[in-house]
């Protein structure tokens, strides 16, 4: 059927066109369905249906669709049915149940990518996937066909470590400390992060306030083959991209199915060329590792995919059921960061993780001595010398001082109204704390927390201070911590077994 | 945050408003997130962002987005991040495969009537139901919830009597039959049909060939009280809508979740007022219930679920593995529904089909005699004073005659290549035919069959006719029967077994 094509300044975040009831009738296709539109050149888009929005014999279509087909406005086109792609069959397969093939896999990847997929369809896809799963061979096709939406980073220099944290803990900090203990140590660690998703601060969010994290591939490469060592952003390569588009339709439904999550970090590793590689598993509550178990098996998944993938992989389930070190938010956790570098003790849970990390990358490249050898980097100062290469080398400043990183300048300290001792933190309460102060977009919001875990408190002493930016945003914040206190005291006391006391 | 608002032309499917990326960063929203929009009045919107379809500063929204908040061009509103319905958490728990309390179904239903649901979540929704199903309680409440999202049908005249069909199988023009049969014996049964969804024809799409199918509720209760039956479409009255807005999700991904397909059928019926309903499961393959062991299932279901409706259900299980009669498309199954009325007397499969169905409602209803009693109403011209006088109550001619139903003008004949007897006769290829003659928006498009299984068939004889309103469409059917040609020839000697022909 020959309809005019009528410019239309839509959604663009699918290929949709807007076509009259009548003519939907005509073409026999419904909404949701596709049509296959021929002007100049030829595509496929999505339709919706409407009888007052667009006139009869009209196609409205954006701007991506018309440069498809080489349409302009009031041209003539031919629009006709088009099937669904194959991709649709093999999704219905995985609610079904079945284990899909290499071809299906990538099929379903690649038509994600080429925006040929709509969103319901892809939200059928990773709800199918989040109630089936995958078995290991799937996921490792699953991660190869995601490595293979974007650039293959190949280093001449060898061999190539990584390391990567599954997220979740706030407060996480470590990643510049273990990049620059083991770059300092003479081993090549091109590390790239992401930003937040639903966290207060990914790497990059407080990474990018000391120094660029947007940098390209020939920069990673030459800056780690030159220094050792990077931490830049991920997202601004093309390192398989298919995983944001996924993300926008996971993030609405809250999910993150374990094939996906698998597959996204392994697939942005093989596309990075790691040879060698720690997965740093945060467990503890409000975590997305809540129990050691769970760990477990991502731990056994991880090694196993790493060997289908010619990736040597090892894991370490670290403690997470409070945030790691004191800050939380952008400039709160560069300071914390840059401060260890600069020689500072404290926080220790910062410093130890730091340590054992870097100390189980040394050990899987040969190294002599392992966390201990780490340390030594760490208080040397050999550590703090490789981070401000790294550092100057990604355009920071080369007088860059931990104190530079400026809390923001609304603040409010919360106080204990009893004393006792600290039971627990509540990292989802923190992390919603961080975010209703601004985190991670404004860089000086966040929390500064003085009582952790097991520590005494007197009534009146400060558990924790909230910065932000405004003063709008401190107040949502300071409402949040008073909906959700995040530090929870309870007398030391907790229960009386016949003349001992048990200390938590 | 304050954004100006700006008039945006966009897909209204959903509630969708444009943002710059700055803005949704400040305001701590992802794509496909909710934002609360405040001016004069407040309402909630999915968010896209951009950073070239829209400035900083600007909030694009949709006219019903505007109304909603009473906003004009030009205004300014207040934008804040807002949390998902409750809903999408109970969608989540399905997702767990938990079962879900009466409370979360009607706010997943109700979150969908008004629009509170996305599209992603929709789509999660029903392949959580795919995949992980409904128990009959749950079921239950999901039907008692979709009836209660539109009018309730409260009738003066007791007992009311209901049929449905599932569909699936081609050709299957018995209810204005049964209808007719059942009125015409004194026994009120206000019927009402939908389109075709996947199919080539559905009930309303060949009984509006020859009159008024879009009545409203007062005339649907004002005629079947008065004539004792209607045969309306269902979907221009006010009854369970949701179900519209769920099968644009369903269509595209080609499942339906059994327990949204009981659901739907039941809830209109207890909106509908039903108190006896017979349910027609065509079995076989090419339709929706493949088996006879799965058709049991449904009709266990079925009667279950009417127990706790309040409903007397019983259902028949029909043998469907070919096309109901020769006629298939609008006008060629209008035409062979009012000649069977009219005395006709073939094709005996509908004729059968239909008395079988009429003789269980009349047993349903305590009148003797069943299927025969049927017979005799039909033979006797009964049925069809019967017939006109609900045509004539729904605005159709008093003169009208099955001969005014005229097929296609276009015609093309498919005539056997070798002789033989007919093996099987394909649903589906029948159904994709008659789509790509036109049907079933083309009044005369459609098939004639004139070979059934087990028919002798010579060589050169006419297998079925197809006819289309126009030339392409006939051209496109042809090559449509060509490629999947519906009717299967052998020869009668399929295996010798010792000295016994094995008849078909």
């Amino acid at each position: 059927m020959k309809l005019t094509v009528r410019y239309y300044d839509l959604d663009a975040s699918e290929p949709v066109v807007l076509m009259h009831d009548d003519d939907c009738a005509a073409i026999g296709v419904k909404e949701n369905d596709r049509v296959s539109i021929t002007s100049i050149k030829s595509t496929v888009a999505l339709v919706t249906c409407s009888d007052t929005l667009v006139e009869k014999g009209v196609i409205m279509m954006p701007r991506p669709v018309m440069d498809k087909c080489a349409a302009r406005e009031g041209d003539e086109a031919e629009v006709v049915y088009a099937s669904k792609p194959d991709s649709v069959r093999s999704i219905r397969r995985k609610m079904d149940g079945e284990k899909l093939s290499r071809e299906e896999i990538e099929s379903i990847v690649t038509d994600i990518l080429d925006n040929k997929l709509s969103k319901i369809e892809i939200s059928a896809w990773l709800t199918a996937l989040y109630i089936n799963g995958m078995d290991i061979d799937e996921i490792a096709d699953f991660t190869k066909a995601m490595a293979h939406t974007g650039d293959m980073i190949k280093f001449d220099r060898h061999p190539v470590f990584d390391f990567h944290s599954f997220g979740g803990v706030p407060g996480n900090k470590i990643t510049p400390i273990v990049v620059s203990i083991v770059a300092a140590a003479g081993v090549m660690i091109p590390k790239t992060s992401s930003r937040a998703i639903s966290s207060a601060c990914g790497t990059s969010d407080f990474v990018e306030t000391f120094c660029n994290v947007e940098i390209d591939v020939d920069s990673l490469k030459r800056i780690s083959e030159e220094v050792g060592g990077v931490f830049a952003w991920g997202g601004g390569m093309n390192i398989a991209p298919v995983d944001d588009l996924v993300i926008k339709i996971e993030h609405p439904l809250g999910i993150n199915p374990r094939a996906q999550m698998l597959a996204s970090i392994m697939s942005k590793k093989v596309a990075g060329g790691a040879e060698y590689l720690l997965v740093d598993i945060p467990t503890g509550a409000g975590t997305k590792v809540p129990t050691i178990e769970e760990a477990r098996v991502y731990a056994r998944d991880i090694m196993d995919l790493g060997e289908k993938l010619g990736i040597h992989a090892e894991c370490a389930i670290t403690y997470a059921d409070q945030p790691v070190g004191s800050a939380v938010g952008p400039n709160l956790e560069a300071r914390e960061c840059i401060s260890i570098l600069e020689g500072a003790k404290h926080p220790a849970s910062v410093i130890e993780k730091a340590c054992d990390c870097a100390g189980i990358i040394l050990d899987m490249a040969g190294i002599p001595g392992g966390a201990v050898k780490a340390r030594e980097l760490l208080d040397s100062g050999e550590a703090y010398k490789k981070f401000m290469e790294i550092v100057v080398a990604q355009g920071g400043r080369p007088d860059l001082k931990s104190d530079d990183l400026k809390p923001g300048k609304y603040s409010e300290s919360i106080v204990a109204t009893k004393p006792g001792y600290v039971h627990s933190i509540h990292n989802k309460d923190v992390v919603a704390i961080a975010k209703a102060a601004g985190a991670p977009n404004d860089k000086g919001a966040g929390l500064l927390i003085f009582k952790k875990k097991g520590q005494r408190v007197e009534a009146g002493e400060t558990l924790f201070t909230i910065y932000a930016d405004n003063e709008a945003k401190l107040r949502r914040a300071r409402e949040t911590a008073m909906r959700y206190p995040p530090v929870e005291i309870e007398g030391m006391l907790i229960k009386r077994v016949s003349s001992v006391n048990v200390r938590k």
